[in-house]
Order: C-alpha cells, then structure tokens, then sequence
C-alpha cells in the first residue's frame, strides 16, 4: 500500500511552523507496512488543494491530508474537499453535540463560526475529534482513500491511534514484524562497529536493521517481512544483542527512560527527587512527564543560583568557592542533599555550563557534571557535550537518568 | 518569484528525520519576497526525483532541493540531475583541493569516495561549500533557476547566506511586509469574534491576516505586498490591533514569553523563582532555556508531594487539608512562600490536576491554579483545561508566564 501525505497551511509555506505531522506519520505508517511516496506542503488556497489531490490520486492508495480545518476565515480545506467530492455540507447533530459540549466545558460561548464546524460533507464518514471541534473525514474515490485531519499535532495523533491506524492496518494483507531496542549513552558509529558481525548475519537471514538515532539515544529497529520464520528469527537476534550490547540498553519499542525509571522505583517501592542546576527542571519535567509519577517522585530542588545550592541544598561553601559550581564534589553533595531534604531514597543532581554563554578554557561550554545517590552510595561523572544549548540539556537530562537506571538495577536483589 | 523546495531522503518518508530545512527556507525566501507555492519531500529514488522536476519546471521560477548529495551508495541526486541536464561529470580541481584541505584538517585519509565529490556536472555552477564536502550546484532551464544543496543544515544555510540569498535578491523587484502580534490566553475564535471588522476593513484594504494558533497562543500575521502603500497601511492596522486586544498581547515578531519576561525582569533589575505542582519543572525549564537567564531567575521548588508544599513552601498544613492542594489558597502560600525562600521579587505557583489521571467531579483532570506573588500583591486565576497531560502543562507554564507579565508591567512606572 502506497501512500501520500498532503499538509495544508500557508503557516507552513512561509516556515513558521516546522511541519513535524509528517515525519510522525511516516514513522507510524511505515511500522504497519506503509510506504509514503511523497510529502506535500501546500498553502490556503483551493486551486492548490485540488491540484495536489488530482496529482496524489494518481500515485496512492491512501492520502492523509492535514490542516486548514480551523474555524477562521483562511481555513478552506472542509469546503474545497466537499467540492471536490461533489457533496452538500449538511450539519451533523451528534458532532453539534459534541461541539456544544466541548466549548460549554470550557466555560466559553457557542459561537456561529464554532456551530459550523458541525457542517459536514453528506457522504463522507466522520472522524471524532475528542481534542477539538474540527472533525476529521474518509472519504473513498478511485480506489483511492483520502482523509482529512486537523493540523492540531494532538488533534491528529488522536484519531490516527484511534481510528485510522487501526482500520488502515486491517486492510493491510501484509504485516511487518518489528523488535526495537533502545540504547542511551553510547553513538551510532561506536554501535555500528561492536554490532558489525551480527549485523552482517542478520542481513543474510533476510531481516533489515535501522540505526535511529536522537540526541543521546540510538534506537535499534530489527524488521522482518518474512511471515513464516520473521518472529522467531526476529526473537533470536534481539536476544544477541541483548547480549553485545546489556549495559547500554535502557527499554524497547516505545518506552522511554522516565517510563523505565517510573516502573523500577514504583516495583520497588523506592522514591526520587533531583537537584538541578545546569537542567533547569527539564530533568523533573521529563519525570513529571509520566502520568502517576507522583506516587514515586517527591519534588526537585532548581538550584540555578548559588545561594540556592548552598542555602537549601547544604553544598558546603568553601568547596563551592574551592571547586566551582560545575564540579565532581558540589554535584555530589547536591544530590545527597536533595536527597536527605525531601527525604527520598534516590537522587539525581546536574551541574554544567549549558551555553552557548558562560565557558571557560579549563571548562568550555558543554562541560556537566551529573551525580546519583542512593541509600549505598553517590556517584558521579563527567561528560563534554557541544555547544547546542538545548541539546546539551537534554543529554543531561537522560544521562542522569540512565544513571540512576544502573544504580537501581545494582540494588536489585539478582 | 515563485519557488518550490524539494528535499531528497528517504529518512525523510520514513519519518526518522523531521525536515526542519523547508521552514527555515520559506522563512528566507519570504523575507526576499519570493512565494514558496509547495514543498515536496521524495526518497532517494531516480524516478521520483525526475517526476518531481518535471512538475515543478512548469510551476517556478525557482527550484531549491536539497538532500542526496553524501558520498554514501544511496545519495543519487548529483548523478540523477547530470542527467537530467544532459551533462557529463568532470573532475573540479579548485574542489578538489579544497575537500583535500577539509579532509585532512580532520586528520583522516581522502577516500576515492571523497575524491569523487569533486567530479561535478560540466555546465552546472559550483557553490562552494565550506562546511563539508558536497558542493552545491546551480543550474538553469526553460527560465527555471535549479539549485541543489546538501541535506545537513548547518551546511545548507552557509550557502544560502553567502550565495542563493544575496544573488536572488537582486534578482528580485518586489518585497513583501510582514507584522506579527504575539497573544496569549484568548483563543482562536474569540479573538476572530472581536476582530471581524477590524479584519474586514484590513482585508478591503489589500493586506492579508493570517491566525497561527498553537496550544495557549495565537500569533496574528498581517502581510502586504504593496510596496508604495503596504508599509503605512500595515503599521497603521497593526497599531489599532494593539488597541483593540491590547491585554492579550505578550510580544511581536519572533519574541517568546519567556524571552518578554526576561528582558522586563533584567531591565528591572528583579529576581524571580517558581514553586511548581503540576507543571513539574516545566516553568523552570522554559525560564531557563534563555540564556542568561541565571542573572534573574534564581531557582524553583518543584513541590509535587504535599510534605514539599508543607516542609519546604511553608504551606499551611491545615489549609492544605481543608481545601486541597489544588486551590487558591494553597496555590497562593506556594507563591509566596518560594518568594521568601528564594529571596525573590517575583514567584509564580502552579497546583492542578495534569490528568490523565486524578480527576474528581469537583476537579476534573484539567483544574488548574495559578498564582504570581509581587513586592506588593499575590494574584490567583483558575483554569479549566483539557484532558491531554503534555498540553496542559504547557498552558499551564505559558498562563503563568503571561500573568507575572502583566504583574510587572502593572509596577512600571507609567
């Protein structure tokens, strides 16, 4: 199955929005075994929608069209698509309902242009949008299936899980086996050379491997199309590389590291909080960001200023004059303090120059400091990231993570 | 002018790489005054890239594509486009020598794969590139300019400064002028609703508005490509807007609330901290992802135990009982209470249900308190949000972004 995805939005055109519903749809697309063909970014205008939908029809199989379905003025996309499908916009009671509901929940008023939203093309099959009031719609010509959806990133990834996910892949009669391994702390290259046997196995037993990286993980994707023997050849070279490569393995397929985290301290009945300086709360907001986590982290401590590191967190402060914020002694003694402040059995505490301001030659920008503490021991170390700001927080952030992933583990009794 | 921007990779398709280059390229090129009318993305295939060509010739006037251009077996788009222009390789001796130089000032050894990347269509001009080794390539047919680029970024965007740019321009005799206004906590359709006859008006007038909205803001863009008139007309409905929707508004042009909140607390000479619940760290993280923001912004409690909001915000522990974490009492002490811990003038408190879990009839998930506490005054507004966690923390941080905004601004001196 061939498909094509078209994003409509002047917004787009003139780069003032980065358009990422593309590559999301690829990626969920591709794992149920459909191509996209080609990626389309077209404005606000009719001549252009039709025109990109004449050309995709002769091409694809399905078209998943985004955007243009606001209740404004520039939002052309409902009408042009009804035109285009020969079809009457007919108000639809149930999604009145709905609308109704959604905008009284939020204590504002039913407005003309809000009630429209409810006028629908009569023919096409309608999509519910739970996160919004622009509905989503299927429709079928020449073999052809083309559905329409909000640009709203939430919005869409909502109905694509829901609905269309599900139903495309019915009507799939192929299916692709995949096993993802998840990797953090260690690049593509280093990867590539210790997994170069294996990988060259895995090649001649027909299966494919994708190295997918993101900033401080690489991600393993393992595919078979093979419907036979693809699960158990799939199985055998997952477990290898559970074997190569242990120590740098954090989780599979879509679990993430706060993920991770969160079920080995709630397992454990074991508690967190952080101290953070050169994170900023990004390292808690990644914690935070796992509904539940509640249960097992307390708080965090940002300590952007030294007053706040010596003051709340009791870094003593002739090591602090001694040594300099971004060192191995204050980084320890944060999160110990932050420890023994909110009364948690885990810490996590970072201290580095995040830039692209403040770098030293003894201590250049990229230069962090990362501790763990547990109820046995405090260990910390160093890692010289770049010069990328938010870069440099984020591989923070999911090196102190990882971190404290391994000192959980070493407490596990084996 | 019109142009298409066509990027080549099948990471692209597949999802594993957001093409991030388009927007930067429309932003450019609109700023020149040259229309992007589509952005098309295709794999690294001969045929597509033939297909997508051919389209785009009878369309612009300007081809930019970029991608396809690495040394590695799958980059095909310099021998695709030879082709495609009916001229032979030839060795560059001038690029010879400069990827020799680029090469061994890594300290590796030159490849017959990187001496290849000096054999360049003959008939095309070069554009050098000085940050890698794959040159870019302008060629021109049926009054059609065709340039190709490589994929990296940082690579693509030297020579479309010190190249493309410069050379389009001239080329170019009209301009297009854009005005932004930033607005926060009022949505898409209000705001429609109380501009639809200032809208109207600027719409006789021949100036285009377009509504950007994403989660808790909407950027208005007001565009004119008049160049006699277009300057005055669009500074003068710009300014009636200002009046119009004058306490919504947080900024113009590229600025963010947390850059707008800096520069008022730096110009001040004020401090802030933040007690955060249910946005985890996520305030402090958009505060902190300025830099420089360590010369105001002190630190933050993330307070997401209740023994944190007790033990360390000083929140009263009988309040807390009576009326729950999530109120304006609680919210309130949390704000002022970080004041004085932290030594601050300014706090911002967040306490709400981030769902998607911990919802009750009274506070559905969503329920959202937030406070600012000045020098002279500490201010609290509920909000009810939706359902999906990730958006509500974002609102949350942006509201009480936006409500310390008009704390300081409410103390400036008139």
């Amino acid at each position: 199955m061939k498909a094509e995805v078209i994003t409509i939005g002047d917004e787009i055109l003139i780069g003032q929005t980065v358009d990422t519903n593309s590559a999301w749809l690829g990626n969920k697309l591709n794992l149920i075994g459909i191509d996209i063909i080609r990626i389309t970014s077209i404005p606000d205008t009719k001549a252009r929608i039709v025109d990109a939908l004449n050309e995709s029809i002769q091409r694809a199989d399905v078209i998943i069209l985004t955007g243009g379905l606001g209740p404004t003025q520039d939002d052309i996309t409902k009408n042009t698509l009804a035109e285009y499908f020969n079809m009457t916009l007919k108000r639809n009671d149930a999604v009145f309902s709905r609308i109704s509901e959604y905008i009284e929940a939020r204590g504002l008023e039913m407005l003309q242009k809000h009630a429209q939203q409810a006028d629908l093309p009569d023919g096409a099959r309608v999509i519910d949008n739970l996160n919004g009031s622009a509905s989503g719609m299927w429709f079928e010509k020449d073999n052809t299936i083309i559905i329409s959806m909000p640009g709203v990133p939430y919005e869409m990834k909502a109905m694509m899980a829901d609905v269309v996910i599900p139903e495309l892949s019915r009507s799939q009669d192929s299916e692709i086996i995949h096993h993802t391994t998840l990797t953090q702390g260690i690049g593509e290259s280093t990867l590539a050379g210790i997994l170069e046997d294996w990988e060259t196995r895995l090649r001649k037993s027909g299966l494919s491997l994708a190295y997918l990286p993101s900033p401080g993980a690489v991600k393993l994707r393992i595919t078979s199309k093979d419907l036979t023997n693809g699960s158990s050849l799939v199985k055998q070279f997952a477990a290898e590389l559970d074997q190569l490569i242990e120590k740098h393995i954090y989780g599979y397929g879509d679990e993430t590291l706060p993920l991770v985290i969160g079920k080995m301290l709630r397992e454990s009945g074991k508690t967190l909080s952080t101290a953070e300086s050169c994170t900023g709360g990004f390292l808690a907001h990644q914690i935070t960001s796992i509904s539940g986590s509640s249960d097992y982290f307390m708080g965090s401590v940002v300590a952007y200023a030294n007053e706040v590191k010596t003051g709340q967190l009791g870094v003593d402060i002739d090591i602090l004059k001694q040594h300099g914020a971004v060192s191995e002694p204050v980084v320890k003694q944060m999160a110990e303090g932050v420890r023994k402040l909110l009364g948690t059995d885990y810490a996590i505490a970072t201290s580095g120059i995040a830039g692209p301001l403040g770098g030293t030659e003894q201590k250049p920008v990229g230069t962090i400091w990362v501790a763990v503490a547990g109820p046995k021991e405090t260990k910390a170390l160093m890692f010289r990231f770049g010069n990328n700001r938010e870069r440099n927080i984020l591989m923070t952030s999911l090196s102190g993570l990882n971190m404290l992933r391994r000192l959980i583990k070493k407490a596990l009794p084996h």
